[in-house]
């Protein structure tokens, strides 16, 4: 397995691949490798030549009252279960070579960034799509591979995908859980023995509102009233953002039909974790 | 000389060219071809196996009050010169194509941007970065030649393609001019007659700043002082901007050091020229 610091390095070795005619898969992480991490890898791993994964805690991203500087970091470990997993390349840059003195670029995408977290973090989306366009033309994959527990992340991506002609295809991956229902996170560290009972509060609230779907309910407001008064039951649950919105648009719906989320933002002390149902996809919890 | 409308099928296709070895140069134009276009072409004639051409007067440079609608087009006469010249493809999507509906992404370059054109038409730049992302992903080429007439342009596109990462080479060519000076633009057939003659100042304006740069002069405002007495005194000519900027920051300079250039935007009557000269080079008016 190659580890690649430099963007020109990974570039080289990114068009040298492809002029083989090797196809290239790229799982953009933020580090710190839980079993999520692991299977967006080995879907990766599945559909190409060349498995790069890059590991970078993208500083654009982050508010100066988040937090960037605690973010969990752990290279060596990160090393050993990307090998164990069939990885082919890490690409882990630093921040001077990504955003070096007088950068002033961002790509900016608008509609679907209006709502959810876009609205309890104003500069995250365009920290994220800058991001992951300057990844996508250093690593330059055929396919990259995105969690679905970031729902309107993975919309974004592939939003700004379709309207840059990004020539990449944007593959999407189901929420892996613990036993327990529990969205895997890398925050999930942060969480005390008794906010870890509480954080079970948002999968429960996506199964209660499934049960409610699959029974017939399709009026938001009266799904999205039972789920906040389930979480808020919760000890140091503090909800964010409980809504139910259009899976393409990401706008808030009255009515379930067609494809709608319901996406949740719950801080659980001081650790804020978001999770999400798509309304008749499955839901392992 | 292939003609592609489709953003899809010039993907494809400039695919297909990288993967048999052979190297892509773009030269993005508005089309109406004058010898200034031609140039550049020529240029890029040099620099690669596929030459491509676009042609696309983009929506999204324009304001609703400047002239998107009136702009030049003569596509049979453009094909014809290209061919001369040696284009292997020409790609020339539609609107409907580029920013279909639900368009959404943008490309902002933020310090560049903030002087000169970047005043006078705000979403100019944001428009002209977010049109050359596409171009770029569309036709993926290896280099992509500029005009140094749009010297503010140029530097954006430069800084876009440094900051993003993309693996392209960004090539300026010299400012192609009539046998009078005046330099070349799809916007002259504007003019009227009485009007050619007052466009004429922009070029001499230039002569006279570089001239006064040859023998000794460094203070910016001195030199801008006489440059605007000059040009106002011409019939229907009325300054937008006259300033010497840093040529990396596009920032006002006081004294003339480094790399500095003289860019002048002025209408005459209802037609908006620019032009510009980089102290220290030739100047051949």
């Amino acid at each position: 397995m190659k580890i690649i610091r430099s963007p020109r390095e990974m570039q080289v070795f990114a068009e040298s691949e492809r002029l083989r005619g090797l196809r290239i898969v790229l799982v953009p992480t933020m580090g710190y490798f839980h079993e999520g991490h692991l299977n967006l890898m080995r879907e990766g791993r599945k559909r190409g030549d060349c498995l790069a994964v890059s590991i970078y805690v993208n500083p654009a991203q982050f508010a100066p009252t988040e937090d960037f500087e605690s973010y969990p970091r752990d290279f060596e470990r990160d090393r050993k279960l990307a090998e164990e997993v069939g990885v082919d390349v890490i690409f882990s840059p630093d921040n001077s070579e990504m955003y070096p003195e007088g950068y002033q670029t961002y790509v900016e995408v608008e509609g679907v960034t209006g709502n959810l977290c876009g609205i309890s973090r104003p500069r995250f989306f365009r920290g994220v799509a800058t991001v992951c366009a300057k990844l996508f033309h250093i690593v330059k994959p055929h396919v990259a591979v995105f969690g679905k527990k970031d729902f309107q992340q993975l919309v974004t991506i592939k939003r700004m995908v379709r309207d840059l002609n990004m020539d990449i295809e944007i593959l999407g991956v189901s929420t892996t859980r613990e036993s327990d229902g529990l969205a895997m996170s890398s925050r999930n560290v942060y969480l005390t023995a008794e906010e870890r009972g509480s954080a079970l509060s948002l999968s429960r609230a996506l199964r209660i509102a499934n049960d409610r779907y699959e029974k017939g309910e399709r009026d938001a407001a009266l799904i999205l009233q039972q789920v906040r008064e389930f979480i808020s039951a919760h000890p140091s649950a503090r909800i964010d953002y409980a809504k139910i919105c259009d899976a393409e648009t990401i706008k808030d719906v009255r009515k379930i039909e067609g494809e709608a989320v319901l996406a949740l933002a719950v801080w659980i002390g001081k650790t804020r974790l978001i999770d999400n149902h798509l309304f008749g996809e499955p839901l392992d919890v």
